[in-house]
């Protein structure tokens, strides 16, 4: 059976990667890999919307997380971490291994944090020195409005904001300059296309000037040592060579197809997922919600283990289901990455199925349709769209 | 031109490994991954000749080096490393990194150290906690008698010996619980003969004592959680999915072989380099010889710069050059991981014609005749060898 994987990390791999990383490998030292490199290096400028260096790491997104918190902190500093969902408690796992003072905000899972409620938090604990949020909670499907936090926390405080964006970057506007971000880390198995065992941090100055000061001890994920060497297009340790090449060219289709059109890209397809989920009569768990993956209650009347059997054994679609106390009450369908319209049709004409042969009552194709109504209404908008695109190009020529 | 590596990793990758990794990726919870997980956790205690656990971790070896020494010592606790060459010296800056109390034993680059002169530095410093080495000594191609030094350090002291092992797996007889090891750490893209991107580690009953009172900080290197996750063919964190599932291929080639006739295998080959130098009249670096690289000093009235340019652009031949004071002054060939007979001529014949254009007196054909009666000598013995190959093989099938 032809198996398709709509999960939100490993994401499908374009044939045309997966066949330039089965080339005979070269070495890392090599000019040939230099200029990978310094091709890697512009494009992961131009994806963060950042004239910083963007880090790469040979590691899970969980290393550029942890990183981030040992090159920017001391034991015993104050920061504060949304949990939101089992990625953004993730950060205060972090703090505490390594002894940071954590503050949590813990909101119920399905909800993103406002900017007044961290702006409460930091009123609460003025000597913090970094609020950690999650720019899509993977686990919930829930979207957090870093843009305006950010700019709400600047405002009055010199701190550092940083955001996991392993699971946002390719899947949502995301301007790492304009918006004052100090450090969004992600991962390579999401929007970028690649198998995973790659992670990328942006660093502003802010940032960097912290690295200064961290007492937290660090070696492989040394931030400084990163920032020396990708001044020159290396790397201090030998990276994951293959990965290196595939992410060039998923960086390269993203540069042609422009960010702003894979954001508005990723806007369409969950907005059709979340009206096709809509029409067939399920929930959706959880907003505002991610362009990322679509959480989605798992209807009464059907069990969770055999709805997820039917459509992964007799469909061959694999989704994630919930993770923690969501375990068997949510099914996440993924979105990011390498997905097109036919992709999000077939998943949907999938989930219907499915339900049908769990005897849910619901008027069939009602999904499909509504899933082909959302595209139709994109198309219509695209004269809007071309304009749009043009203006991002010119950004992306200023950025250079 | 047909290029050829011979730099001490990233080492060439086995066809069918490269295409087995290019498939359309899998996820890391499938059935699928999970018994491919299942036999590489097997051969993996197979290759290292134990029945301890090697966790898989997603990084470069310096990662599995760092997470050695995170996961098993405290704050200001004593370690004792060999700075014998630029990885060993690596230990030590790891450790101050961590606030471990390093106490270095400086030997000069070229040289291994004894088990006599451990032990006497174990004497001065009664508190040591661990001892760490380096297998091979790849900056240098010298070999440590890791055997002899646990035997003497755990006939007195109930400390941790911690291997460097990362261009010794495959390259060298290891015999983990024989010889009482406590940690060896390795990388992918040496003796496993994939790409970079992952590290290993053996973790001995001592070791896994250790980490229960260990106190330094560590999250994505945690070897408690990657040891829950491995009990159950997991992973805590996304793994390389697509190098797991070359290194699954890697480590069957291992097996069917028998790990035994890998060690001899690498040792004729590194027998045959050396003879082959020494037949052209280069003289050797350092001793004792490490079986996984082979390093050579440039001939007096030789540039290594032009020499190295020669060789790789006219013949398409890459070694990999000396590092840091040794720069310029030796060159280094691979000889670990997916070479034969045919690459050892080759890269030996290479040599000849690139030493011969630079005017560079010897006689030619010399190196390659060299090689050819090691490889001779070594068929003579192969009655023998079948004989310790099955013995090998007999052991192997006890371990299971």
């Amino acid at each position: 059976m032809k198996k398709r994987l709509f999960t939100p990390g490993p994401t499908p791999i374009p044939e045309s990667v997966m066949l330039a990383m089965a080339e005979p490998i070269i070495h890392h030292r090599n000019p040939e890999f230099v200029e990978i490199l310094t091709s890697v290096n512009e494009n992961l400028k131009y994806l963060f919307q950042t004239k910083n260096p963007v880090l790469t790491l040979t590691s899970s997104g969980t290393g550029a997380m942890e990183a981030s918190v040992a090159n920017l902190l001391s034991p015993g500093d104050k920061a504060i971490f949304v949990n939101l969902g089992k990625f953004g408690e993730r950060w205060g796992q972090i703090m505490k291994a390594y002894g940071v003072e954590p503050v949590e905000v813990k909101i119920e899972w399905g909800t993103a944090p406002t900017a007044e409620l961290i702006l409460q938090t930091l009123k609460n604990n003025p000597t913090t020195k970094a609020v950690f949020l999650t720019h899509s909670e993977t686990s919930t499907g829930v979207f957090t409005d870093i843009k305006s936090i950010a700019a709400a926390v600047h405002e009055k405080y010199d701190i550092a904001v940083v955001v996991d964006g392993i699971t946002s970057v390719g899947a949502h506007e995301m301007r790492f300059d304009e918006w004052g971000l100090d450090v969004i880390v992600t991962g390579s198995q999401k929007g970028l296309m690649i198998p995973p065992g790659l992670a990328f941090a942006a660093v502003s100055e802010r940032a960097q000037k912290m690295m200064e000061t961290s007492k937290l001890p660090k070696y492989y994920f040394s931030f400084k040592k990163a920032l020396k060497s990708h001044a020159d297009n290396d790397t201090p340790y030998t990276p994951a060579i293959t990965l290196v090449i595939g992410l060039e060219k998923g960086l390269r289709m993203i540069r042609e197809e422009t960010v702003e059109h894979v954001w508005q890209h990723h806007k369409m397809l969950s907005e059709a997922v979340r009206n096709g989920c809509k029409a067939i009569g399920l929930e959706l768990f959880g907003s505002p919600a991610s362009h990322a993956v679509t959480a989605v209650n798992v209807p009464q009347g059907v069990e969770y283990s055999k709805f997820n059997k039917i459509l992964k054994q007799k469909y061959g679609i694999t989704t994630a289901g919930g993770q923690d106390h969501l375990k068997g009450k949510i099914f996440r369908v993924s979105h990011l990455g390498y997905y097109d319209e036919v992709d999000i049709v077939g998943a949907v004409a999938a989930l219907e199925w499915t339900l049908h042969d769990l005897n849910f009552k619901f008027e069939p194709g009602s999904g499909v349709t509504a899933v082909q109504k959302t595209f139709a209404e994109y198309a219509a908008k695209t004269a809007d769209e071309s304009t749009a695109s043009r203006q991002g190009r010119e950004k992306a020529e200023a950025l250079k």
